[in-house]
């Protein structure tokens, strides 16, 4: 069993899936669009780019894949479909499909009775214009494909609600989001193998900077049981419906401790990028082998350890150096708001920690 | 600072210290000789096959690095020197000079009062036929350089004593090893950087199969304390009389908690590539971290790991999954005895990990 394993998209998750994976004697090859930077995967396999190949001609160009995975939501459904005739494609195509559209995936967690915020479906002036009357401002207005990281959105205030309307043309799909007054935002990690194992790893506390991540505290500082094991359960919940077989993140408001589920990542995912150092198997790691059938990894964490994502800033080894901090560059070239490296940060508890992402986040964007 | 290292070799140790440099943005190019397998660094950065270039060519086409370091101990110290008058060399030309050379090694050791086995040096008939009588056998008669991994080795014994001396040709330059009766072998590893901060990681326990690493425990199990503190003290003793930057293990016998050093290695080594799991910061990473004047990062083990040498053998990652087995293989092709991946284990006990090392110790080389 030596496999070769196929990524969708080019970017820092398909590297560190494919860094992952190498040592463990698989072999990778990458699907990029046209436009996609490709830098991060030089020289971890062939790269090739998506033009009007037919599913056969593109399995073949990828080296006959025994898998084909993902490292993004905003997936070719159907192309997806038409390759899981020829190999596995792993997460299904159900499950990328009920996540890529955040109508499709609301409804699916409310058929799962998990918890979620109040939305409405936007299509027309009227539908928005119910949406809100009903909802609690700020309403966040999202496109049901496409957005995510802050993009493709609208914030409905009191202040703007009667002429937000102007902005918006339809035809359009779209969910407006029920404001939440969240305490904290968290998510849960797992991942689960083609025998059906599930692991999970410890819940993890992030802070968000105009919708992007930005900081990572695992384990979530005082969380209650209670709460860990509802969102396991939920998460597990999600998994067996679909037959999930990958890494998933589900991410999460908590108010008062009552959790509401915001949404469901079906791949490896920022807020599992601590796992690299934290715990014996990385999320990547854990992806690879469960996509390739493999035993799942121990997930269990021995210190507190901090995620500071650097966001269209980079930094040398030097501004960010100590005992206990781990600098992560993916080797791409700068540009505003994009996702250019993180730094780990482990310590030997989480008031250290924390202040530790304080003074890093200083250093990395202070000049900004 | 965003260094540019070139590395002396080609194999697994260039190739993990430049997957750990290249996330912290350092970039990398190699310097292979024409015999050497470069498969290992591919894709890391520039290899340069050594011919007769000029000191000054190397250096340019080396890409001009910030630093040079080595993966092996047998290495053209002319040419290093010549190199250390254009760049940085680490570790320095005299630290690599004097642990090429097992006479010039040994000498070192005493003249720094530290122990070691009774040996001789023989370059002739005469001075064979001493070792011989005084000596207690059996005997290693090694050469003074180039020999490593039980290569260019005799065993002197009582029954071969009196013909062995027809088997070795004069002139050469070797030296002759008395036996020791070791009970255990363990090995030191330490990190020092270009600003003398010293970083010891826990001391491991090792086991040779004719004369190469094949497995490692660490911590080495109930070490005295006073036995640790004997030898990392005079590893940084080593250290600081060398003015010694990089990683570096000293490999040792212990017989009724008596240390005997056998020799010192310049370099990251096989003993320590449990520390790529089981520490927040791997030999590699530290390796790094010390030629480029950067803080030494934390070496503080939580779980206790073993190692386990694929040695001329592979094997499949389904072959060897378990949630706390974790496989590396280089990705060279099979060669008898050649080193070709280890298998790392981390458990929550050392009898755990140890019956998993044997488990499999058992499956990598039962077929042969």
């Amino acid at each position: 069993m030596s496999l070769h394993i196929a990524i969708v998209g080019s970017g820092q998750l398909a590297q560190m899936m494919a860094q992952s994976g190498r040592p463990m004697g698989f072999t990778f090859s990458f699907l990029a669009e046209q436009t996609d930077d490709i830098t991060c995967v030089k020289g971890l396999g062939d790269t090739i780019i998506r033009t009007d190949q037919t599913p056969h001609t593109l399995f073949s160009q990828l080296g006959e894949p025994d898998v084909i995975t993902v490292e993004k939501e905003h997936v070719d459904i159907e192309l997806l479909t038409a390759l899981s005739k020829l190999t596995n494609v792993a997460p299904n195509t159900r499950a990328l499909e009920a996540f890529k559209n955040r109508h499709s995936e609301k409804a699916f967690l409310q058929k799962q009775q998990i918890p979620i915020a109040d939305y409405a479906v936007v299509t027309d002036k009227a539908s928005l214009e119910h949406a809100i009357s009903t909802l609690q401002k700020p309403i966040f207005l999202k496109t049901q494909e496409e957005g995510y990281d802050g993009y493709n959105q609208f914030k409905i205030t009191e202040d703007n609600q009667h002429t937000i309307t102007q902005e918006i043309t339809f035809p359009g799909a779209w969910v407006a989001e029920s404001f939440v007054a969240f305490d904290r935002e968290i998510s849960f990690l797992a991942a689960r193998n083609t025998k059906g194992d599930i692991t999970f790893y410890p819940c993890v506390e992030n802070e968000h900077h105009n919708g992007t991540l930005i900081k990572s505290i695992a384990p979530a500082p005082n969380l209650p049981d209670a709460i860990n094991k509802e969102g396991q359960t939920y998460l597990k919940r999600v998994c067996e419906t679909l037959d999930y077989v990958g890494l998933v993140c589900m991410e999460c408001f908590l108010i008062d401790d009552k959790l509401i589920i915001n949404e469901i990542a079906p791949r490896v995912h920022n807020s599992g990028h601590w796992t690299s150092k934290g715990v014996p198997t990385s999320q990547f790691e854990n992806h690879i082998r469960a996509i390739s059938g493999l035993t799942l990894g121990n997930t269990e964490q021995t210190l507190p350890c901090g995620m500071l994502n650097l966001l269209g800033v980079t930094v040398t080894a030097r501004q960010v150096e100590g005992a206990n901090n781990f600098l992560t560059l993916y080797g791409k070239a700068t540009k505003p708001k994009r996702k250019l490296g993180h730094i780990t940060v482990m310590t030997h508890s989480q008031a250290e920690t924390k202040t530790e992402l304080a003074r890093l986040h200083t250093i990395a964007y202070s000049p900004y």
